[in-house]
């Protein structure tokens, strides 16, 4: 298994911008009982739903991101959904595996290792914690990319990020890394807190979740994350906001038109 | 798939400690390029290792705890030797999932579905760094038990855990919880601040890693952590070093002897 690495995601992720003029990260957050009921008796619903989604979405994706944590749930079966999806995706659009890993030593490298060069993704996204151990394994290889949690957008990001500004000390920290490496989730909905983690990250991609299903404001976002056309640095993350728009034979078609929205309204913003 | 789990846990933990007087945590590290290379062309390499590790320590284990990293790095195979491994350790001997998951709504509630009830695990441990969303999906189910990341002994737990007491409030939060439903990861390198954690956190389990490889002193853990023989609140992983000790056809046998000898150094320790 595992598909050609032929770049690193920085270089996907720009080429992608420049040819399909998509921002749009695709959540591969693939739940059986949320996909249509035709598939439920298929070998493998996950795999067949995701490679309806993948061929109807594809010219419209910047990047996929399949979550570890709805492949693992369905066993054996599911990570090899995981596997065959990854392998389905067209090799220049990039990868993100959105598994959240956090640990360090031979265990971070092991994570590592099976993500990028067994399954073949392009990017993780990863947890920081425990500190700059965690990136260690990532930075260790100029092919690899992370994406380090930075700042969340539910109500307990209160208890720990919000608080004596941690999620500014790890923003610092993304930004002494090498760009081209290590990018931050940055949560969408509170947009003030947007421009403040842009300040301290002028050149790192922010990847954003929460717009759609958890309430962001598009507009908002872009301009508080201060994307422009020449250097967006930023993906737009829909997962159930593009994959369940239709539970009928029509589910990838209606999955196209969302992502095709998505795509545009973003490159209208971008534009002013 | 999956085990019957026939308690919690906490009793599980609790009847252990009383039939066997164990406190050794053995740690399923299992990397295939670190095991006897005569098992290197067996059909599944980790599971054969892990069986015959499971039969030689079961009787000097309080608990076993796979780490998943390990197994992602072995592919579906590895999946496969997971669930074999975990649905072959004898139902009173509690398994922990380290798997250091860190996320929420219903992405942490597919890890812990996933985990609890197909994988048939009693306990996984977590990353509090988004807040007490994350522990909810465990909170839901009485049954459920989670270990919190609350301090870690590697270089970097200065970057964030420990500046602005961010352990002292993960720990805080931690004792607010039910102590029959959320542990801590209290590395054990740095015994004074043990001390510390154990009186934010009296009557809480503490999981301790770091000891042997990664050069934590037993005695002093022990004492700092409060462990007594009527309330031992605390469990003392041991992976590489208990696994690794022979590279031979005895390398079973060679790990019972250190699983023994540290159960009854902790024993003897415990015992004052």
């Amino acid at each position: 298994m595992g598909r050609t690495q032929s770049a690193s995601f920085w270089s996907k992720y720009n080429s992608r911008w420049t040819q399909t003029g998509s921002l749009v990260c695709v959540g591969l957050d693939t739940q059986i009982p949320l996909i249509p009921s035709f598939l439920h008796s298929s070998p493998n619903p996950i795999w067949e739903f995701n490679r309806s989604i993948i061929d109807s979405t594809a010219e419209y994706a910047c990047a996929y991101k399949p979550n570890l944590a709805f492949y693992l749930a369905d066993g054996l079966r599911g990570l090899e959904a995981l596997e065959k999806t990854i392998d389905y995706i067209p090799a220049e659009i990039p990868v993100i595996l959105d598994c959240k890993a956090g640990d360090i030593g031979n265990t971070m490298a092991a994570y590592v290792e099976g993500f990028f060069e067994s399954l073949g993704v392009d990017a993780i996204t990863f947890n920081p914690l425990m500190g700059s151990d965690v990136a260690k394994p990532i930075l260790a290889n100029e092919q690899y990319y992370g994406f380090a949690l930075a700042l969340t957008s539910n109500p307990s990001a209160q208890d720990y990020l919000k608080q004596d500004n941690l999620c500014g000390k790890i923003a610092f920290w993304i930004n002494s890394c090498p760009n081209q490496q290590i990018g931050a989730v940055v949560g969408a909905t509170q947009t003030a807190d947007l421009a403040t983690m842009r300040s301290l990250m002028p050149q790192t991609i922010f990847l954003v979740p929460g717009i759609g299903a958890q309430g962001g404001d598009l507009s908002a976002v872009l301009k508080h994350a201060s994307a422009s056309v020449d250097n967006p640095l930023i993906l737009i993350n829909s997962s159930r906001g593009i994959l369940y728009q239709d539970n009928s034979i029509s589910f990838a078609k209606a999955a196209a038109t969302e992502a095709q929205r998505l795509r545009d309204e973003i490159l209208s913003e971008i534009r002013g």
